[in-house]
């Protein structure tokens, strides 16, 4: 920008505009930082990468370029599960993930992802904004000098790819399915095989036979990865992963050393990134199912209530031994449970009562 | 801030955050902008009122009081109806409100705030953010010098409070309902009678049966104007707010003569406030319909299925009508019904399947 052009026009448009000059009376130093963000995902990923792309971008445009953040894909410093370590130990400022990575650090960071039968995205925002999660998180995090915040939400996914009629919950029975996670070790008591594998392995695996079944995310990325082409079945709802939240994790002393404005930049930013995801997934994930559905021909199915409800019942008990691990998870597990019996009886009679009216 | 001590500790700090002080060679001024923010509420009104204090607050912290917001409530500079005529006509550089009220300056205004069997809250911000309705509000209020942006949204809303109960259409005939608006036209071609009246009047008028009924927002917001006093039956969905749209509206010149850091702090500080108010209000509803329900035992019904079919048809027609007024309306209307054609079977799928499934 040019300065003194700017400061004219400004004051000539002072009287209209609201705008007061005022000249500072001493020279002061201004500190830059330049900030690396380590993400989990390939870099430019579609929803995942590029929300990290764009949080980049809003805080270093909001900052007038006073912080400049670099976005890493998974690999170009880090590998994909060190961004946590690179974050905490100072490697890189900022992380961009899926709090379930952590699991083997703090078990209860699974909370702040998705939990199976959990909560929805617009759920969980309202726990972690309104309902006491984000403190909890925070607390959680503390003991790693990170702060965490919120940078986007996949919404309700997909319960993925199928090459086997999913008819009762006997047909889980030996059903080898790619899902991590607590959503895996659900189907494992539910008689499956979870099996943890690459997004890159995906593809040939459900060729091959290796697989039967995969999860993913949803269409969006579900059509970009060609499934549709080695699948039968596309099974839904993501029972597992209803509201899967995206964190960004900042080191608590670069943060601490930012001034005041800078630093509500970026916990701003993150915030409103983590609309923006939210609204890329659900405009894209609704074109991607039109063309699944109406080009290439794809057998979208329920997942019978039997079935539902059995993965229901496996899935109160996982997460409830979940609890039981340490006293933050216990903490948490009430909180989150607690504001979930609260919350399922309005969004029945608000979204769900709405969603079913408009198909009468 | 101490600016000297800052200064000190971040250079102390540098190496270990990636900090970097740099000197300016020359002294600047700096400009300072003093914005009134109008708004279409109560001063510090529960979710609406506290929203645009929220924003304001928020471009003030992230500018370092570069630009200072002072948020007016309804009728303190303004009535709540002129505030777009107070930021077009620059008495405030900045508005607060619903798109709805400025039919009278354009009809296809009421596309951006809520339409009858429309758009959710995640859908509405989908089809903003990432389905070309953003651009669409941009160009309809290009020519009054004003900028929208997405600040806030209620989420689905409740049906409203009736002393009459509905088991058929035929109960709609003769009902005095307060519902502006569109749906106030639809209840009036399903043979009732839709009253306008401001918030203050409607306990009063139930009490005395001026009125049989009256929609308002959900409970958090009900439950403090204490309606379950007068009112026998609370019904469900809110078939004619399904996802309330919030704005901010801001003088285009005082926009433009931001700097661009400026400007893109006021924008983010929107979208994260439009993240914030939904929250807030999925959070507040859920503990106020408990308290509707299990302390003054209110009897929470849903809307016969043959009632929103009625509605549902009448909607569509009144809404086709609205797109027939002018070339903007007949444009937005074919971008907005394409997007809810669209959106459905993927809101079936995740949303609605998912809500289900977790009630089985």
């Amino acid at each position: 920008m040019n300065r003194r052009k700017f400061i004219g026009s400004a004051g000539l448009a002072s009287l209209a505009t609201g705008a007061v000059l005022t000249v500072p009376s001493v020279v002061h130093a201004k500190a830059k930082y330049r900030w690396k963000m380590v993400t989990a995902w390939p870099k430019n990923f579609p929803g995942l990468g590029t929300n990290a792309n764009l949080l980049a971008k809003t805080i270093t445009a909001m900052s007038g370029g006073r912080i400049s953040v670099k976005v890493y894909g998974a690999k170009e410093l880090v590998p994909a599960f060190e961004v946590f370590d690179a974050v905490a130990g100072g490697t890189a400022e900022m992380g961009h993930a899926g709090a379930y990575y952590w699991k083997g650090k703090t078990e209860a960071a699974q909370f702040f992802s998705a939990i199976p039968f959990g909560l929805t995205a617009q759920e969980m925002n309202a726990w972690l904004y309104y309902g006491g999660g984000m403190e909890l998180w925070r607390e959680l995090y503390r003991p790693f000098g990170l702060i965490p915040a919120t940078t986007g939400n996949s919404g309700v996914q997909m319960a993925g790819w199928f090459n086997r009629e999913i008819k009762s919950a006997d047909d889980l029975k030996g059903l080898k399915m790619r899902i991590p996670g607590l959503g895996g070790e659900v189907l494992r008591r539910a008689g499956g095989t979870p099996v943890n594998m690459p997004g890159g392995e995906l593809f040939t695996s459900l060729q091959s036979g290796a697989l039967d079944a995969t999860e993913w995310v949803g269409p969006y990325n579900d059509l970009a990865f060609g499934f549709y082409k080695v699948a039968k079945y596309y099974y839904y709802p993501g029972w597992h992963e209803p509201g899967s939240t995206m964190e960004a994790i900042i080191n608590a002393k670069a943060f601490d050393a930012l001034p005041g404005d800078l630093q509500e930049i970026v916990l701003t930013a993150c915030k409103a990134a983590n609309m923006d995801m939210l609204s890329e997934y659900t405009a894209r994930n609704n074109q991607a199912l039109d063309v699944l559905v109406n080009k290439h021909k794809v057998k979208v199915l329920p997942l019978p209530d039997e079935v539902l409800k059995k993965l229901r019942g496996i899935s109160d008990a996982v997460v409830a031994e979940l609890a039981a691990k340490d006293p933050m998870s216990k903490k948490i597990h009430a909180s989150v449970m607690q504001f979930r019996d609260q919350v399922m009886p309005w969004s029945k009679l608000s979204e769900q009562a709405f969603l079913r009216a408009r198909m009468l």
